[in-house]
């Protein structure tokens, strides 16, 4: 159930709804005047109580707090140098992994050359192999927030377990939770419990659903803060492209939440030549951000240097993202013509 | 093995290459100056022969007709009031199903305005269930042409089976053959033998080495006015779309294959409110085209109403994709700046 | 809507709702004392109708024809050497091709020795590429035919087109409709107005509602005698198996329908020494038959050498097979011990 | 580079070769008399290192230590009344969820009068909302331990996060790894370290090579107590069944892997009716035990209740599934009789 309270709020009946309503047992949630109470399916207000309300609905999705019936305006996030969400849009940019102090710091400038406000990199390589390389730890972090600062940048980085979230957490603007993680709820609650932004990656054979109830975990421990990033998904089709870009999901996310969606063409196909069409492919398709892979030398790169853009690749890349963009908002919202 | 002989081409020295190589045996094709034989993978030319080839290579992909190391320039169709492939972008409209004689002439002048010069419609449905609207058949075929000639508009309709080839030829300037046909062989061979056109739909589980070699069909009995269609796959995601939309074959496509590549968003999402952003992922993917289904009363349509784009729609929609289309055309090719 | 009439079936009566459903319009179907209408989800009968009426239900699925529904108890299929379904176990078995005249009967002699009653063999090969070896057409299946009579077997072999459904028709007691056409609705339904029984394969990425809704259509024209084959499903994972074999499907087919349903594990593997375990696992699933390829020489067969089993492994698999069949005979039904 | 040496081992010889390794850099590992050095493609070896040395192979997978080639013996687990491998075939069964002291003991009962060794019960359970039931906690680990104890059985249960490893390891016998977590890293690094059996379930878009990684980040901790978890993949065919039941892994892995193959019937189709034939079909295919679930109410389970079977069906599966696995053992070793 959402309660939407008339403005403005009546705290003192709020505050007895949502006793009773915990009392069901239910979860409830609070934010603005909008209250949220878990699995409850039907209820009768007092007299008094209706009075404070404007609308009750019962048919919310599992993923209440993400859902547009719970919030319908865009959710942004705001950071030292960036605004995720909304009308904005932001391009985030670095290499695979740290792969040392000098490297990210040429990286951090040719991102940022390219209109990138946000630094990627990472330092916990989630490898498939115990035997490939995985990260730089604790140095690498502080290698990448030199950087990011030098070049007046936000910081995204991948954090890998709950042990490492208050560690990483002093180096980064935004936790990246990867898509081998989508599900590791522990570690959702864990980055809930902190007022640090996430960029959640979808898994590899995540539903949508699946997706924002990934993101409930972490918006049900008071962290709002949420973007989705699509990355492709696991197909019988994988042969010229690592995975499967769905970039339909971006438009039926963009429905379904206020989060925003941030799209990303480099893990999603796996080779640098396809990285091009497949983030305009992305802007066109709504999306309100990309990440990207850069790296000067990729067939020396220490990860991920098949899909990686050189400098000169990115900044073209983000030429035609951004002419696209433009383009893209000289268009009404075009979404409901036909009803 | 691929030969490309030198210009202007030594034909007596190419048929002598040529009854060599069928005598191996191999299937061989001499097309302009370029000759294709299936299978050969070593071959010793005399110094006669050798005079007259440019180039040799070995490493052909199955489908050697349609691939860029055989004919590295693009196709490019000549239809009446439409050319598709190359740098042309062709919009491709119309009911999913001929309805009436009225209906289909209605919806011609439809797509027509939003800038359509093929005008599709089905004739002869393949249906998931026998009892579902199984077309009108022949006299469906006879509105659609009319309506396309009233409105100076192509024709690209469905042929289903082998028996009804030379019969939709008569109305038809394209054949489309659909996903669940994409291996009929015998209907592709028997579309290869006639000269008209071929818009040919990946399979919902095609890989692109499947359709090449679908197409690989057609072309090798003599029709090579072949087009390929993304309209999605099917994969685990199927709840807020009918088909995961591939976009990235377009790409793909484009760099192995010298056919066009068309878009279908309206099968690939199967939801009218997403056909438009994917629509416009398509043109920035590289789509050479679209081909896009309407309806003035979806709630009433004889078959797939649920993604049918009404008129109103359906002209902001094409007027989004021509104007992304303008962009990208103000873009140079970026595929191979990495390298 | 599934009328079931009481016995003996008042076939006046029956033919006067015939007429009034048909005039609804609707399609309907009188086999036995079962009457279905399609599409038909309310309707008043008079008195005298109803007095002849044993039930009637209106949550028929889709493929009404096929359910269990309509039909509760198994469809057996009656040819001249062999019963397939119902409590009947059936092996087929032969080389994926035809290869001469002598390769088939010689195999057609181990089928036997194996306990096959129904032999195997394509002389039309629907092969991924047109360069590949396509069969050996009507010569083919002459010697299919003869080598089966020799053994006292059944034949089963593919038809791939309508125009060839006659001649194939004239030596085979099985027509196979390829995985690849199990959509091609023309096709069943030429094979529907045969008296000939159809064995009918799952399309790689078809839903059991799609197989059942295929095989609806041959019903629909008035050929009953149809199983259905469980091959291998189009998945991520096929790197040591060319398919995924949904053997799951084997006991929820039988829960939805009447019809046989067999395995096939050599396509669904595609590795000979996984067949025999596959095989094993099928009859412990409730598969009521197998279809497997045996090749005495493996490493030449014309198609599919893989994953045929040498008439060595091929004894020995069907050992273990009729082995585990008499197990699982010496169980009671299990499937209802629950509620 | 996998040694094997000749035994007895000459240690110091072997000591002397594992240095030069790690010097190279290689991570170097000695388990009995095979040492395994990764990444390393190509050795000199002094001819008194090679006078100690049986054979040398290059060709491992990247899952070293997991492969055959590294120990081509199966891998036996002993656990005080249970050993996993080899030929031992164990059935696990419990509840899905830990509900209460009283349930689960009586829950162990019926596990144990199946046969079942090891009693399965989450006390912390992995829900796809943050609003489902998430399970009793360390107060469920507690009554699933004494349950276990009273009947004489090992406890099987799911750790989901690395600050609970300790924790969960001082009540259970098995370590869970689930689904979701088959490639947090972290976690599999910390149940590495210690020396509990982990039982690895296969994620749901993971493929077999995916799998064994997983496992190899256990065993290169130094734990080799290992065995896998086959219980479904997530493809298009979801309809009937939760997952698709690979049950071609089981073949496959006992063929890459010296590890144990147990397979999860009630997660890999999720419906009670279909777990019996689906158990029966895994034994067919060789996996060595199943892990099923139980309850003697399903429709009020706090979790998973329309696949848990209740006591007397489960009763009937396992009476069916030794009774299979009876004539199985009667098999000779089949695999390689083509060769």
């Amino acid at each position: 159930m959402i309660i939407q309270f008339k403005e403005p709020l009546q705290r003192d009946i709020a505050q007895e709804i949502k006793a009773k309503l915990e009392a069901l047992p239910s979860q409830v949630f609070l934010i603005r005047n909008h209250m949220a109470a878990m699995g409850v399916k039907a209820f009768d207000f007092t007299q008094k109580e209706a009075s404070a309300i404007e609308q009750v609905t019962f048919d919310d999705p599992s993923f209440t707090l993400g859902s547009r019936q719970f919030q319908p305006e865009d959710t942004v996030i705001e950071l030292p140098h960036t605004n995720i969400g909304g009308d904005n849009f932001t391009m985030m940019a670095g290499p695979c992994s740290v792969e040392s102090e000098d490297h990210v710091r040429r990286m951090a400038k040719v991102a940022k050359a390219g209109g990138a406000t946000v630094l990627r990199g990472g330092a916990f390589k989630p490898r498939t192999s115990p035997y490939s390389f995985q990260g730089l730890g604790e140095a690498g972090l502080k290698y990448l927030r030199e950087a990011a600062d030098e070049s007046d940048m936000d910081v995204i980085t991948e954090v890998m377990d709950v042990p490492h979230v208050d560690m990483v957490g002093q180096y980064t603007d935004i936790f990246q939770i990867g898509a081998r993680n989508m599900q590791n709820f522990s570690l959702l609650k864990a980055v809930g419990k902190t007022n640090i932004a996430v960029g959640l990656k979808r898994g590899m054979s995540a539903t949508l659903d699946d997706l924002l109830n990934a993101a409930e975990y972490i918006a049900s421990e008071g962290n709002h803060n949420i973007f989705l990033i699509e990355r492709g998904i696991r197909t019988f089709d994988n042969k010229y492209t690592r995975n499967t870009f769905d970039l339909a999901a971006i438009p039926v996310l963009r429905q379904l939440t206020h989060y925003p969606v941030i799209a990303d063409p480099s893990h999603a196909v796996g080779e640098w030549d396809l990285v091009t069409p497949m983030a305009n492919a992305a802007v066109a398709a709504g999306a309100q951000g990309e990440i990207v892979e850069i790296h000067d030398d990729p067939a020396h790169a220490l990860s991920d240097g098949p899909q990686a853009l050189k400098p000169k690749t990115y900044l073209e890349m983000t030429r035609e993202v951004f002419a696209l963009r433009k383009t893209m908002a000289s268009f009404k919202a075009t979404a409901n013509v036909s009803d």
